[in-house]
């Protein structure tokens, strides 16, 4: 972690610079960081692809100003794009042409390495950033205050960041009440594909296999007997489909790298139950017993 | 459903012949039984293998007699076989000879084929139960009240099955507040497969898959963004590790074909992504998104 922190220990804090903030898109995640920072006193400018939502989100006091033209960002000193990922990745041209050269513009894309791919050419001050947050919500109606507080907001900073974008984007993540991380950007994503993307296959998968059970009693008497372990491991397999595609399509590499490392370690499993290696599956299982708190300190 | 019922609709109820209960084995199934039915004000008799365990049990107030002395089920109208399924499915020749003849015996084993193969020959009023319900908890300390109120009670009753023994059982079920099924033994175990079974086996391969991440650099951020939907998708893979392993050695064929069905399904998704066939994998997650609620009606 921290592996690229250009933020040194014990260098004074820096003032908050921003006054304006432009945020693009009154999603879940945009509407949640309007709302908060027009709570913190900022002006804070929204913008919206169709004037239906702009209105929603005026009414719900997301930001005191939500427009539907993106001149309306052109005295933002910092911009977060929190666009879905397929339009952040395929940026419009009259939304780049009014991004102002000195604002500080960062996104809250789930996957880093595309991203910064498109992006590090199009804005000298753009930062990475995926802050790890959400809800069952999405759309304009699902915004929340505090939506952020006590979650991880990683950025991904390269050699061509620049550090005082990076340092105003840090102050945004703590001002949010976000714990801050660094990573390298492709580690971010085979991070996000294992611990993320891939249980979102590996639950659906168990939906679906479950889906093309041919008995109809043995059917019906699944249904009756489902409870909370199923619910459990089937519920991020039943969530957001176009987020589910969209996941996969932008982290492609990632995700069947860490489907090929499951299906490898589904193979060990089944082997020991198909020779009846009892004494070696219950090992794996204590194994297992002994990962996951690893993964549960947040 | 309901397939075998030999329960007639508007048959009218028949009296509770039961006045003394005999439970062997103390631990949560065990205990919960025992101490909804002291509570009932029946005379219930619990068998442990040690004294340690009995004499916690007497003090825990589980029953109103503890021993561990077989004999003492010598007078019990009814015998509630709540021990470990290897216990259950190789039965101590002084518990057989403990059994009285006239009295009604059911387990609460979680597979079915197996426990009836072994036990429809050991005693002639034995029914094949399942109550389905669980906690966290385990031991003669994990035994709770109401455990099995508004829960499936399954059996599994086949052509030899004693008809009162069954009538029996179902009033037992009613009385611990169960909603009663009856279902195929080879059925039965095919639904938990896929429902309890299989869940486990694919949620400790995430585990599994995640621990052998060989990047610390990836193994510390994953740690640090694993959230809610990795708990859920992770958490029946870091259970018991004896109860899953037994699972899957008692009910290894329908476990392997539930298995070949998930493996199956895996592949489909796998092979959109690796073709990037997007709109088919959104179709996909948007069928596994329809399939679920149709398990979570319990």
């Amino acid at each position: 972690m921290n592996e690229i922190d250009p933020i040194e220990q014990g260098q004074p804090a820096q003032p908050w610079s921003v006054e304006r903030v432009g945020v693009v898109g009154m999603g879940l995640i945009g509407g949640s960081i309007a709302l908060d920072l027009s709570q913190q006193g900022l002006v804070v400018q929204g913008l919206t692809h169709r004037e239906v939502t702009a209105q929603r989100a005026r009414s719900r006091g997301l930001a005191q100003n939500v427009s539907t033209d993106p001149s309306c960002l052109q005295d933002c000193d910092l911009v977060v794009l929190a666009q879905p990922l397929k339009s952040l990745l395929a940026p419009e041209q009259n939304l780049l042409q009014a991004l102002p050269l000195q604002a500080v513009v960062t996104d809250v894309g789930s996957v880093k390495v595309e991203v910064l791919k498109v992006w590090r050419n199009l804005h000298p001050r753009f930062v990475a950033s995926h802050p790890m947050a959400g809800t069952a919500g999405a759309g304009v109606n699902a915004g929340v205050t505090g939506l952020f507080r006590g979650r991880p907001w990683v950025t991904t900073p390269d050699s061509e960041t620049d550090p005082s974008a990076l340092e105003v984007i840090r102050q945004l993540a703590g001002r949010l009440g976000s714990h801050w991380l660094t990573a390298d950007a492709a580690r971010h994503d085979q991070a996000v594909a294992l611990i993320s993307h891939l249980p979102v296959i590996v639950s659906a998968a168990l939906l679906r296999a479950v889906g093309e059970e041919r008995d109809p009693a043995v059917l019906d008497l699944a249904r009756a007997l489902a409870s909370s372990g199923f619910a459990d491991t089937s519920r991020v397999g039943a969530g957001n489909p176009a987020l589910g595609s969209a996941m996969a399509s932008h982290n492609t590499q990632a995700v069947l790298r860490a489907l090929a490392s499951y299906r490898w370690s589904l193979e060990q499993l089944e082997e020991a139950i198909l020779e009846g290696h009892w004494a070696q599956l219950e090992e794996e299982l204590e194994r297992t017993n002994r990962i996951r708190p690893e993964f549960l300190s947040n």
